[in-house]
């Protein structure tokens, strides 16, 4: 409200008041709406930030479940490039992966402002916007080294993981999630893809297929682990080390889910506009906040009982994956489907995990974290699933009324066809420049360790010795594992220089 | 305020005004009233929903300390029902816990509406209370799993946790939580019982106590683990497999409990209506912090001297579980007590944990977790401190003026008398409901398993194998164990059909 | 706005305006500005309560981290002490701890007000900041106790943590942070230092350089770990036992950070007075978490580098060593610099550990956790880092216009001063109370621990047993330790009175 329209207002009306009182009065209107308006960017930050906070724990969620799922010999590598994932995407998503997925206005393809955060905040994202999309750009990564996990080079992980997160995780979510993506729904600069856009809220194709596609062709180049399929081309399976592990990172991925789902709305503080109490971004907040749970809820125990009948056990592992499966499918649809509809969803989840880790044993495809599974094939069910259960009512509050919304929902048929180009496209993209750079890798021997590395494992032969070491050397316990580690490893406080 | 009322006040007063000018006055301040309410429910909303992801993240903190507190050999067993404590309890609180726990309008015993959030939400709750609900169900079926730990079946598991969950437990809020219940505070629908109702502010009996309850029950009819107690009946200590975890465990459980007691306030941007500047709700939650904290912090010392008086050690394991018991005894009177006083109700709380594991051993009665002691007794200790310690502002604050507060603190007994009926009537529902189902799975041997799996252990024989695998078959390391693992379990990669 | 004030400015300008129609706009106007005010109170509290609980989460940080860091048979010695900072701080801090800090009206040299929150909240301060100074206080502590971890006697850690954390943390901190403090940048009660105070915003000197300085003192006094160098005067790596808890709290020091730095702002809603929508508190906070961001990741990168060149292998832990080497350098200057400039303060940070670490295996001086090196050393770069890179509008916006700033962004040398006055002092102050005491405790015999029993570990000898236990006294496996420690312990279970 502009101080003068106001005193315009009061002075047309009241012939009598002079202006020194109308302007009294429209100088407290308008204080009162400057601090109304600055409490709630307060509040927005306050609510980014913290999300932003949860999303930055998934990557110690990553960090232990991909200990746990490894062998012992390889903990230290894989933590090693979970550590890495989050500090060198700090570099990168600040010298130009913000800029290539943000920086408008631009193109629809890339981005181009904000190198270095220069000219930065700006009236369109301030630094809490920042933060929060770097913590979605770590996890991209994060998934893609699970699948590579036991036999991949250091150097090559250093090389694929800058690509990935630096410039090709940026671009998508440039196309679907910035307001000059050519697939965005949310896209000012041009008409909107099918008159809808893809409604990938969270980002089940934008992060999670991305990190599970190139998984997959990190996982088919560089073959198996050894072991992984004996002479007859069984499946045997390669036990991680620490379900402890495993269970701690499923629950903290569990956690800050909670910042990565509900925090997509980005604003809390936002009405939509009737008169109803509960009705605003606070409540499709929670709303998101109950989808999600009710998703990786319905694909636990589906998992559960499925396995059982199935394997014969009841397996926390299983479980684990179960869970993750469920969240990586509702992710894109967690804003805009009824808490039945992600019910729904958690189920088929679990049961594409299931089906695709039986063909990956079937065809001898060997994901030490069943990555490619769970986040590309249920991050690609999650993104059908938008497009067929979205409801007209949350679609219309969180992205703007009179759009497509799902197949099934009586929506029509746009919505669903513009999520099927998000697949396409997203598989298209990330084949073409990740499978492109692990044949490279490949042929220049950078990509798979020796056979010698592998079978004695990462951490004694490249990362300074073994992660463990529950006895000392003069406990009189028969140790050659560690022995030979006391040989190999020049220990960094010994020789500093 | 009705713009109608605010033109007609303006125009009452202002001869000279016409409804031009009022009604621009008017709709300003109503504009900014709207608004000012809209950012009230974002801070609310953000309060209560981060509150209940730290709540949720109690349960890891209890997968990790009920893991680092068993046998190597069942840690994937107390895990998976963990986990399943928080997905299975996410179905069945979605369909009918809820309903039961706050399906308002109702009766006093049970609730009735939105069953599957059906007409959700309403004027009387957002998702995000659903959502912060929910995270306190779960926490009392994982109390119980820590009781009957290392000698359960999974099928029993299953029974009774979802019983608990679903029924049990969303009955006891019901009565003292819900503004129907019979003995709630906040009821609405008929007089206050002893007109005050019980204070249970976070729950000391409505969780802590059910949950310590239905483990006493469990863990008495199944009896002791084998080895507990030796020939002469003398108690030998199974030790956990992990101290780490039960350290991690802890930590975790401090952290999520900042969720559990300040966050039962529900809502932050609450005045209570005094000029002074730091009186609201805001100050009554850090207070609630700060008690807690002095609580728990208070017990862990004093558990600490006691046992290097009793034992002659400092033991990290009985500092945790002191700590605990100070948690879980000021949840009851966190919001209504003064500082001083949560040192008073953490200091008895580690006596009275102290003498119940004394009385424990004595009659040899063995919970893995010492739950029942600690959640049950501990628990019950809190309500009672509630009735004695009280004072008269908070109380009024909190609940509302001219009701009873604590006996020593001059309130008179009522609201003693209030806190006395809650432990009798908790210990005699969940007796009543829980004593039957676990007799009952006794008797159709469902509830113990065999004394081979308890010797072998559940992961072997239950769970697909051995929690750890430090070490690789082919290092030349003797591993009897690994070797009955790799025979026993059918790998589910190996054979997925 | 008073409401008479208010009345007054409507009647003189509106002469036919009556007392009732003026007194109902301004009652309006301000019960608006009333709920304002308190929703800006509801807000505040919300972020500097979750800012706590998120700096309480670096305990478990630390706790896993040293735990990870140590060998196994000092597992559960190093991890009471963790909790007990926590605990123990708890009740001293409530006691006199905070009086001392922040008990003010005082001198300049400490606060004498709030012993034991009486009389609190006040105006200055309510429960909120308690709980999140508190949270920081136990930081200190934890840093020391890495610092002469292994082979410090329990009796004697309890005397010098609770002087640490209940007299000398607490004095400096009121010297730099409470509006009292002869040092203090927002001091009110006298004239700045240099026309500056010292800017160490979130305590790189206050915290990092008092925990580091004190682990100084005890580690010299006490001397290296046998074994940890050779006859020959080589330095030989005492490995910790566990990288995954090394990594696991690393990345909750991580997570916690965001609580610690950030957070320091106290407040999130208060605008710089400017026009620019993203310019306010809000949008420093979100710079302060990104110059934090960008210091640790930067750390972390120079460190893996430099440690491949210096040492041949990819280490995780050196690489999470780094990490928190630029976290505890930044701290000082996070809100004052731009985020380029973090960079510049994470790759010196990495260079000031590598180099102390050097120095230290030259002059045999023996630290488990390398808190000296780090939180020392890396924090007094930290602090000097602020006097030459803080920006003019910075420290404006965040400490009030017209002060010094950075040496190297044009701002005089005055704030350099204060800052190397900060070091000076914080040494000297530190020294001057930590070595008598350590020295006193080396005198009596009360602090290093006999030979036999470092040797053995303290675990077996006074803690109760060893910290882990994979396999059972039955499965056949050889385990000497385990044996001895069945004899040593006196199970508390087993011996309740």
């Amino acid at each position: 409200m502009a101080s003068q329209s106001c005193a315009a207002a009061l002075l047309g009306g009241l012939a009598n008041v002079n202006t020194t009182a109308a302007n009294f009065i429209c100088g407290q209107l308008d204080a009162i709406n400057q601090k109304l308006t600055d409490t709630t960017y307060a509040v927005d930050n306050t609510y980014l930030l913290f999300s932003a906070y949860l999303v930055f724990a998934m990557q110690l969620g990553f960090a232990m479940l991909c200990a746990g799922s490894v062998r012992a010999k390889n903990t230290m590598n894989i933590m090693l490039t979970n550590v890495l994932d989050a500090a060198a995407g700090g570099l990168s998503y600040y010298l130009f992966g913000y800029a290539f997925a943000f920086g408008g206005p631009s193109n629809g393809f890339i981005g181009r402002h904000f190198f270095g955060l220069s000219d930065f905040p700006s009236p369109s994202a301030d630094y809490s916007f920042f933060l929060y999309q770097w913590a979605f750009a770590i996890a991209a990564a994060g998934i893609t080294s699970g699948s590579i996990a036991e036999r991949t080079q250091f150097v090559a992980y250093l090389i694929y993981s800058s690509f990935l997160t630096g410039f090709v995780y940026p671009i998508v979510s440039h196309w679907f999630w910035s307001s000059d993506g050519w697939a965005s729904p949310t896209r000012t600069s041009g008409s909107l893809l099918f008159g809808s856009g893809v409604i990938d809220f969270a980002g089940s194709g934008v992060v999670h297929m991305v990190g599970g596609v190139a998984g997959l062709w990190g996982a088919l180049i560089e073959g198996p682990r050894i072991g992984r399929f004996d002479r007859s081309g069984r499946s045997v399976a390669l036990r991680g080390h620490s379900a402890s592990l495993v269970v701690l990172g499923s629950f903290m991925l569990w956690f800050g889910w909670y910042g990565f789902n509900p925090g997509s709305f980005l604003t809390i503080a936002k009405s939509y506009g009737k008169s109803s109490v509960y009705y605003g971004q606070w409540s499709a907040i929670g709303r998101t906040a109950v989808t999600t749970t009710l998703a990786g809820c319905t694909a636990a125990l589906t998992t559960l009982f499925s396995k059982r009948l199935l394997v014969g056990h009841w397996n926390v592992i299983d479980v684990c994956n179960g869970l993750l499966a469920g969240f990586a499918a509702i992710t894109s649809g967690c804003s805009v489907v009824e808490p039945w509809a992600a019910i729904v969803c958690g189920f088929v989840a679990a049961w594409v995990l299931i089906g695709l880790n039986m063909l990956a044993a079937k065809v001898k495809f060997d994901d030490p974290l069943e990555a490619t599974q769970l986040h590309g094939g249920c991050g690609a069910w999650g993104v059908l699933f938008t497009g067929l259960f979205a409801t007209k009512k949350y679609v219309a509050e969180v992205y703007g009324s009179g759009r497509p919304y799902g197949l099934l929902m009586g929506g029509g048929g746009k919505l669903l066809a513009a999520q099927v180009i998000e697949i396409l496209v997203v598989s298209g993209w990330v084949t073409a420049t990740m499978l492109p750079l692990f044949y490279g890798l490949q042929k220049m021997s950078l990509l798979r360790i020796s056979r010698e590395d592998e079978t004695a494992g990462m951490d004694l032969t490249r990362h300074g010795g073994f992660a463990y070491a529950y006895h000392d050397e003069d406990d009189g316990f028969a140790k050659p594992a560690m022995y030979m580690m006391g040989r190999i490893e020049p220990s960094p406080q010994a020789n500093p220089l």
